[in-house]
């Protein structure tokens, strides 16, 4: 009998033949035609759980996607941690700037190619193996486990809220566990203590009954197109304020402690510049380039068309316009309001000649996770160890809303044991995750689980 | 034997159905995968010349689409008529907005509807058939006439210029019939005597080299989404007025006269606004509607695109953004200074932190023409006579380029006798052009080249 780690060394080419079969599943969740995908990527994670001798494994339907369960808890006297991961993945447009098919997982240069390599179904299935490596090598799993992995991440997870509300006590816990962030840096263990929240919404503004001749009408009847880059323009200054009266009601002021902590992260301005081969950054005036992408809130447009979008010219004076536009959230914004808020002013500013309306997709609250929490503790032991580096604890400019909504319903913190890097390319073409951070993140997770009873406080 | 008149009457059914062969034909210029259907409906136009006798018929190539050319010149005391039109089509989408085909030409409620039925097929072959009903009911075709047809007016007549400049001698005339206009209102016989200039511009914003996560980069990273809808809301303020500067130093502003004759012609509206379901116009301060759309310049976003367009909420800061923006241009306006002034804005407002392109599309010259031009009379007249109706003279805001095209290399008038209707929806889905204008059409230029020896000076 080998140890859990020796046999995560010995099936580093079974592991990642497992992970290239989820990897083909194309389980996009924006896209409804994706549904068999959906259920497919479920059956698969199901299959994987019911080969780990738990005492239950299920999946359990919801007015969307399915979620996968599964639980072992032997143990009265220790903790058990909730495994939270996703298998759906963001839709892989514009397909054309992929070098390798994104649903035909390719390495090259010691990574994974493949949409979801590592958002989220690379990272998610660390856990998997690594629970795997006590119940092949015949080691007791020291803790008791749960898993829980949902289809709807990507879309907002609209169902997972209400399912755990409705299960309480299947998932009753001492924290979750959640490997869906990045490291800081390379081969620099990190563990995420902060998170954005997230306020999405669709615009679309009227005009006209119908596309119109720009010639005849131009000139004389008020363009979408111009409106709705009008009012986008209003939404933030010249100092990158957004302008939505509210807005930083509820924002928790940066402490001197939070933007010390900040500015001794190791980060390279021209180096982060060069990589995007942009020539300046830009953002919220008065707040360095990390603060502002994971400690203070935004506005971007993620989205927008309307008129002749094709080669050549065409002089049309278009009947509608449309735009989605998200804003990242910080403690204690509250996406309801924010999305409210959002409908108000926009409101307010739309001019009489055309119809604006402003729909809320989906969204999620921020997050702040206790850095003294014994979890915590334990799992950046067991990344220490692993990857033979002190751990950094960093706030990220993602969103994982149920961290807060964990919080809420079933009363517990999360780990944030990410094994991603920020140019792991999530939700752009080419997205990758590094073969080494897979093995790594299967030992580290392991490793995790072994430690955790020491900590228990 | 019968007259012209009488021919024109007892043919129409026949006329329609020639025209439905053409309308068939899916000639959009715009769209370089349509060159056959570009050829096809050259051919059809040098079937239809060939069958009137002509001296001479022939397909001119160019560096894109044919010209098709056709002369009958026996007099050398009567003047030459250059009757000019063009046989390519806009794009026919959206697709999904067109009742019926767009190519598959459908009679419904007295009108023939498909993608050219006006603009400019329907309105040009009029005067194919005109000439037709002399040739056919053995009179004498009363003056010269050359046609001379392009396939490039949708995109600006690109090589129309160099082949009016390389063949001054084969198309001296002494006036030119354009049909591409639209009467004042229905039943409403008017001649338009001035046209708007274009300048079309295609921006495009490069920020970041790559897709990105607007929750890792949002905030720290500018968004070209954000920038493009930014620079597009510095175009123009408040009051309509275009900021480019020098943009309106060329304009010669509107007479007392200018105003006068526009405020005498019939405008409703509240009919204005019904039909087009808006609950206010809107445009420049200090101009009425009619002058707005046809006698000021404008600025309007023909098309806007950039990151997730699709169904549902996709969290991506976009590499790239762009738009399509046209000017229509009032006398003296030049558009290739235009063109060039919209370009040195742009780079004067594009921020430090994205890359701007602007390039120009086509372009074209404003015109005016002469109401005392003994042609124009005698157009007005055939006109008058056909629809019992006194003609109206007025500016029109679409362009016609060729119009001062015409002026500069012949040296010689336009007459813009127009058969359509503003309702026709040219360059919309659902383009459509009434069947008795069509046939009034032909009469009105039948009757035109009867009456045009009278007129002559």
């Amino acid at each position: 009998m080998s140890t859990p780690q020796e046999y995560i060394d010995q099936n580093k080419d079974k592991f990642l033949n497992e992970l290239f079969e989820l990897l083909r599943i194309p389980s996009i969740s924006t896209d409804s035609s994706k549904k068999d995908a959906i259920r497919n990527a479920a059956d698969f994670l199901v299959g994987q759980l019911e080969a780990l001798d738990f005492e239950r494994v299920e999946l359990f339907e919801t007015p969307g996607n399915p979620i996968v369960y599964g639980e072992h808890c032997p143990y009265d006297d220790q903790p058990t941690v909730l495994v939270y991961g996703h298998y759906d993945v963001q839709p892989s447009d514009p397909d054309d700037l992929w070098d390798t098919p994104p649903f035909e997982p390719t390495i090259k240069d010691g990574s994974i190619y493949a949409r979801g390599a590592s958002d989220d179904k690379g990272q998610s299935f660390t856990h998997v193996k690594a629970i795997e490596s006590f119940v092949k090598s015949g080691t007791p799993i020291p803790v008791n486990v749960k898993f829980i992995l949902e289809g709807e991440e990507e879309i907002g997870s609209p169902n997972l809220v209400p399912f755990l509300e409705n299960h309480k006590d299947l998932l009753a816990c001492d924290m979750v566990l959640i490997s869906d962030t990045a490291m800081f840096g390379k081969d620099q263990p990190s563990i995420t203590y902060g998170l954005r929240g997230l306020a999405y919404m669709e615009m679309e503004v009227v005009g006209p009954n119908r596309d119109l001749h720009s010639g005849v009408y131009g000139g004389a009847v008020e363009n979408p197109l111009n409106v709705l880059c009008e009012m986008i323009a209003k939404m933030k200054d010249e100092d990158g304020v957004i302008q939505i009266p509210g807005f930083y009601d509820r924002v928790i002021p940066l402490t001197q402690a939070d933007r010390e902590a900040s500015a001794a992260l190791p980060f390279d301005e021209e180096a982060y510049k060069n990589s995007l081969d942009i020539k300046e950054v830009h953002g919220e005036k008065g707040y360095t380039t990390l603060e502002r992408a994971s400690a203070r809130p935004t506005l971007d447009v993620n989205g927008i068309w309307g008129g002749y979008q094709k080669e050549g010219a065409k002089t049309v004076l278009p009947s509608k316009a449309g735009a989605k536009v998200s804003m990242r959230l910080v403690p204690d914004q509250d996406p309801k309001e924010i999305a409210r808020l959002f409908q108000e002013y926009v409101e307010s500013i739309a001019p009489d000649t055309v119809k604006v309306t402003a729909n809320e997709h989906h969204g999620g609250f921020p997050s702040v996770t206790d850095l003294d929490f014994y979890g915590l503790k334990a799992g950046a032991k067991a990344f220490e160890e692993i990857y033979d580096k002190e751990v950094l604890f960093s706030r990220e400019g993602g969103s994982i809303p149920i961290v807060a909504d964990f919080k809420r319903v079933l009363g517990v913190e999360s780990i944030l044991m990410g094994f991603g890097l920020t140019s792991d390319a999530i939700h752009s073409p080419n997205e990758k995750f590094s073969v080494k951070d897979f093995h790594r993140g299967i030992k580290t997770s392991a490793r995790f689980f072994e430690l955790l009873p020491d900590f228990k406080e």
